[in-house]
């Protein structure tokens, strides 16, 4: 009796299914990888016979998920019709949440960002700040073309933790109320997108270790210096967490200083450089920028803050040297437009601190780094949701 | 044709003797595991037919590597004979190299024991230290009764960290002239043992998670305070080393003392308490020791001294926490005999100086931790090597 006349089993229909979608995911990761490719090529690149490829890319062309992108004429043999991923297949939408700037992007699903809208963030509640959040990406998503229904996942960058369990943000000291529950469940609601929220030095690391500076470290410390004072490290590839999602909190670092005590976002962060140079007799209320510029001039009062703020980042650098060993310490951050200034005065204070001196280098992203992280993290979860949605029933 | 009669491929016999290898190893893996246990609950659970398990206990008791222990009458059946992992097979060598104690212990390959020598180490150079471990090793060895060639392998604890390529201990800045390369490849000689070195807070952090206070922890760190100030994290099961194995060397944690910089190891060691009790006015040189058990009578100097120390590993405990965010922090060291005294005032003082704040836990194996986390590393290196020096060419 042929194996063919046995009944099949009753989740053979299921299996084949299974089996077809893997296929189907298997030759949109490929193109992924490769750009365009005919289905010769990837039949040959991924194992699969020529009939199991062409019925795969009509299912995934169906699904809108694939579409034809021109042709290729070898020297000899017959014009090929060439595929390529549907970037418009869906979207992803990427936050960074910060207490001077609200910055969005809405990317492809090929990753390019298809529309970006940034706002100064004036907002004293959290509410308002929620509202402006919805707002800014509303606009971004309106701008970008894309139907809200076809952003399939963002990625909101904060300072602080998310805290799953009592859905609220963590330890945001300098975003007022912003640690209210429920926050962020309400902005997943009135936009309609589904989001998750991260750490903001923890994307930045993501973003510049995919992107940026960081790529090929062993062990990679991204410090964000602005407003506030965080850290993200990537391990082998891998975000380095903690815990309980609050390894990087550099921040909380005890800074003895006079009077109660302090800590060292106190010390690194904007407001730290501006006081320091009122302190040192520059007038009026500078911005942190202001005081750079001015120490670019030559201005004495600036000069001394600089000199200040890059003692206590390098401070920041040899505290975490000594507890992590990272091989790079990557700049980054509000503060970053200042690297160039701050880099030679770090590496000179470090010597005096520690023998344990990793590599500092200014961050390749600049103040795109949390956003950039933002969006590569929400096209990650993207593709795949958009995968199962259009592949789902067929 | 029966399969039986094509003729077999060239490499069919060795393919036999590494299959009957990795039987035996399994079999013997499970005798650690179980302990005493029958050929016939050894097929049980290992899956393997009775001839095969037969067989392969034959050879390995015959290698020496198992040996028959007793027997078992179950309620019905025939009396069966116990197979165990004989421990007298080979042995394994741990060193803790302190600058006050030098600690020495020799392990049958069960693990346990088998003979211990612990001395003052007065040596001023690292030629005398060296000596000293030499011949304080060879002492133990000759305690345990063990031939010094069945020493399979052996681990050194040291302050600091090798440097492989140079074959040196680097950053071991209490033991004087310690750096001098090709110091550990002379002890390796003269001792006639294999030799590995490992950071003592490392192999500490390995010992206290693998036997004592740590077990479970997801991110542990573990505080080494004595003579010097080290740390060992355990992330997962496994060391953290960082990029170039100087993870926790937080004693270069800058600590801005008064004038030059100062380390936050000069802060926190074993010497800061007795100077701290000699300025707050305890007269004579007391020792550490001396100085806590002062302050457990309630002397004045004593009780502000140990104070202080409280508020420094307080701030190296909250330091480790913002970058790392550990579940536990363990404190051990040759100041562990007063964690007892230390736990209350340093959580205390942790409360006012960061909201991140793991759980802190005295060491349970005390100043054993170093010698007994080299014990346990040194024996998975021994118990491969034995096996295969006594497997080889049967």
């Amino acid at each position: 009796m042929p194996a063919s006349d046995v009944t099949e089993p009753q989740d053979q229909p299921w299996s084949r299914r299974r089996l077809r979608s893997a296929n189907e995911r298997l030759l949109l990761d490929r193109l992924r990888a490769l750009g365009a490719a005919s289905r010769a090529q990837l039949a040959r690149d991924t194992g699969l016979s020529k009939p199991t490829v062409s019925s795969a890319l009509a299912s995934l062309e169906s699904a809108g998920l694939v579409r034809e992108a021109g042709t290729h004429t070898p020297e000899r043999g017959r014009t090929a019709v060439l595929y390529a991923p549907d970037p418009a297949a869906g979207y992803a939408l990427g936050v960074d949440i910060g207490r001077g700037r609200l910055r969005v992007a809405v990317a492809d699903l090929d990753g390019a960002v298809v529309a970006r809208t940034d706002v100064r963030n004036p907002a004293r509640t959290s509410a308002a700040l929620a509202a402006l959040v919805v707002d800014t990406a509303r606009l971004a998503i309106a701008r970008s073309g894309a139907d809200p229904a076809e952003v399939a996942h963002g990625v909101l960058g904060t300072p602080g933790v998310y805290d799953e369990r009592h859905r609220r943000v963590r330890y945001a000291t300098h975003l007022p109320g912003w640690g209210r529950a429920g926050l962020v469940d309400r902005m997943r609601e009135e936009l309609g997108v589904p989001l998750e929220v991260h750490n903001d030095a923890n994307l930045a690391a993501l973003g510049e270790y995919a992107y940026g500076a960081g790529a090929g470290s062993r062990l990679f410390a991204y410090l964000l210096i602005g407003t506030g004072l965080g850290m993200g490290v990537v391990s082998e590839g891998r975000l380095f967490t903690g815990a309980h999602g609050l390894a990087g909190e550099i921040g909380f670092l005890p800074w003895p200083g006079r009077g109660k005590p302090q800590r060292l976002e106190d010390a690194v962060a904007g407001v730290a450089v501006v006081e320091s140079a009122r302190r040192f007799g520059m007038s009026g209320r500078p911005t942190a920028k202001a005081v750079f510029d001015a120490a670019r001039q030559g201005q004495p009062a600036a000069v001394r803050a600089v000199e200040l703020e890059a003692e206590r980042i390098a401070h920041t650098v040899a505290s975490a040297a000594a507890v992590l060993d990272p091989d790079l310490v990557v700049l980054g951050g509000g503060l970053g437009h200042s690297a160039g200034l701050l880099l030679r005065p770090v590496r000179e204070r470090l010597r005096t601190l520690t023998p344990l001196r990793p590599r500092i280098a200014p961050s390749r992203l600049g103040t795109d780094a949390v956003l950039l992280g933002a969006v590569a993290t929400a096209l990650d979860t993207a593709r795949n949701v958009v995968f199962e949605r259009r592949t789902a029933g067929t």
